[in-house]
């Protein structure tokens, strides 16, 4: 029968104990949050939800088509005027997501004969644009710049080498100024993912290549996304005017796909706004990342020092680390769980976020809950 | 130089006359829309747009993680409830767009070593799902059922057969009850993209495989998106429980993408309801689309005769496409223009789109401009 093979996967998925199951949230939740990516906590920020209703209301629910051909409104070019302007770069290209961006920037950057050097860590979105892409892709050591460079200089031709800027598992940073170094030596281009670095790092939160000092650099391009500290939808790729006209050209994900929808680039327009005015807020999510993490080590537990936002703890098993999410659940706290196949070594851990606008008495308790429900 | 190979390709399209180019355009426009994918008109529709503010509101700007960590909310749950029931499947599962849905549909159901019978004139998501896939792809000739019957009968072990069932391009129509048969014989799954379908094709806009009997097989997935008839963003896979249940689990579009706006979601539920409550909007399309085309041709335009909504007229030649699109803008009509490398065959078109609230008036009118404006 078709499909008859999809119930002796669903088997063993059973059997290993790595069933995934959806559950649905309500609006009110009593929970407290440290499992999404609203590192600011701007995603229910009134200022945001009503830059989505105003968008909505005057340019309608949807784009209605490609970039292309009806689906660029002003606000589209207002949103990419600012975001590009924000994080220190010529111009800006928006997405329907992070993960079409993505998509967009690897497999338009790497034509036939390139090479891709990218970081073991990346993100599975990065991943499926080295698949997608035309140019052969090597697997380097993850945070190396020195196996980057060995990989760009054993090659000749156009060459990219690839990575996230805050990985987005164990929340480790990778080696940028080195990175660009290592490239600049082969004449490579640099695509980073600051998915995880927007709105946190760099001054005011203009993002981890800001810090680095490569942002607006002309052989750097960084793709970042409006899902996580704009608390909306959507991506976008930053870079030179010239690789942004190639990408609207060139990009599968740009041409034959739906502008984002006009409240979501309200959304995060009005995110952006106000990170501007409220440049603190950057800091703060980083600040209550290393209490978090601080505390934790305190009370024992298994920690990586956080370079951003994420704080990830280490657990024993999928299967236990899967309990110790759910335990953290019944006990008010909502984490990540991440588990095989989604983390690159096989390791489970919870994963923590750390929200800008948590209190001390929250982090307190989360920490309290975490020690408590440990395996 | 990084990325200096650019400025060859910028080079090379210029003197093709392949330069594509954003036109960001304003919120109230006097021009005449043949040209965005708002069949159904909904996408300026007060309760649609309310839809979109209201979830903002309630839900927050972003869904803030992915669907398997926090981004699933009552409201999507409710969505993929209502469009399952509607389009006649068991279950659905919203992604954060059409594009995300196909590269789900098609690579986590074409699994290593299996085949892929790909229809030749199928949609730029379809094929880089084949590409992402780890099954082996077999391009199969256009609309070609006993094509897909050799390609599959020449196979051992699982396969699909993927076909969108209204083509993006040109308009025509899929064979579908003889493509379930051919799959059938061969006890090969098939995956249907009715992007231009949903809304348009069978009783009060259930969609082209609701219209041809196979929806809710056992055999059948069915990717939809939200962006076209339903006037939103975001896309879905229909089909069996345990398919989507494998995709859940399976589908790194869905596992690793933080899911669709709430507003997205809102205002596609919106739309939903609306065109249950006015089944008509359906029909009309159809009909607009079919007046469309024989004006056109009694105006000696070489039109193809709509299955849908989407309305094709050659045009000679690239240039002269592009040229006659700019021509009946001057004029105040927005129509699409495709041209190489957008369409599969290397023939250019202008690409009209029939919204069910065009008035006869209107109709007249694009008619006429086109017509005065032929190269
Ligand atoms: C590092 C990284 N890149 C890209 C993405 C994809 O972005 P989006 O979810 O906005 O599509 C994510 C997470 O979802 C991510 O963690
Ligand atoms: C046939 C077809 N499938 C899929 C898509 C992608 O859907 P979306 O734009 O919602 O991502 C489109 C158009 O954009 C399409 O025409």
């Amino acid at each position: 029968m078709a499909f008859g093979w999809i119930d002796e996967q669903a088997e063993l998925r059973r059997r290993a104990g790595l069933v995934r199951t959806l559950r649905p949230r309500a609006a009110d939740t009593p929970l407290l949050d440290l499992a999404s990516n609203d590192y600011l906590g701007l995603a229910r920020h009134p200022e945001v939800t009503e830059g989505a209703a105003r968008a909505a209301r005057t340019w309608g629910g949807g784009s209605t088509g490609s970039r292309l051909v009806t689906g660029t409104t002003e606000l589209h070019a207002e949103l990419e005027r600012e975001l590009a302007g924000f994080c220190g770069f010529e111009a800006a290209l928006v997405f329907s997501s992070g993960y079409a961006a993505n998509l967009a920037a690897v497999t338009a950057l790497a034509p036939h004969g390139s090479l891709i050097v990218s970081d073991a860590g990346n993100h599975a979105s990065l991943i499926d644009g080295c698949r997608l892409a035309r140019g052969t892709t090597q697997v380097a050591a993850h945070a190396d710049p020195d196996a980057v460079r060995k990989a760009l200089g054993a090659h000749d031709g156009p060459a990219v080498a690839v990575s996230d800027t805050v990985f987005s598992v164990d929340g480790d940073a990778a080696p940028l100024a080195a990175l660009a170094e290592a490239c600049r030596e082969h004449g490579a281009g640099l695509v980073l993912d600051d998915a995880h670095g927007l709105g946190v790092l760099g001054d005011g939160g203009r993002g981890a290549p800001h810090a680095a000092g490569v942002a607006g650099a002309d052989d750097v391009v960084v793709t970042v996304t409006l899902s996580k500290s704009l608390g909306s939808q959507g991506g976008a790729v930053l870079g030179p005017s010239r690789v942004i006209e190639h990408l609207v050209n060139a990009a599968r994900t740009f041409i034959f796909d739906t502008g984002l929808a006009p409240a979501a680039a309200g959304a995060a327009l009005a995110a952006l706004r106000l990170l501007r005015r409220e440049p603190g807020r950057a800091a703060r999510a980083g600040e209550v990342a290393r209490e978090l993490h601080t505390r934790l080590t305190a009370a024992g537990l298994e920690a990586v020092r956080p370079d951003a936002a994420v704080v990830s703890v280490r657990a024993p098993s999928p299967e236990r680390a899967v309990r110790w999410a759910a335990d953290c659940r019944a006990a008010g706290l909502s984490v990540g769980c991440f588990r095989p196949p989604s983390v690159p070594d096989g390791i489970s851990r919870l994963r923590l976020t750390a929200r800008a606008d948590l209190s001390g008495a929250e982090i307190e308790r989360a920490v309290r809950v975490i020690g408590e429900t440990r395996p």
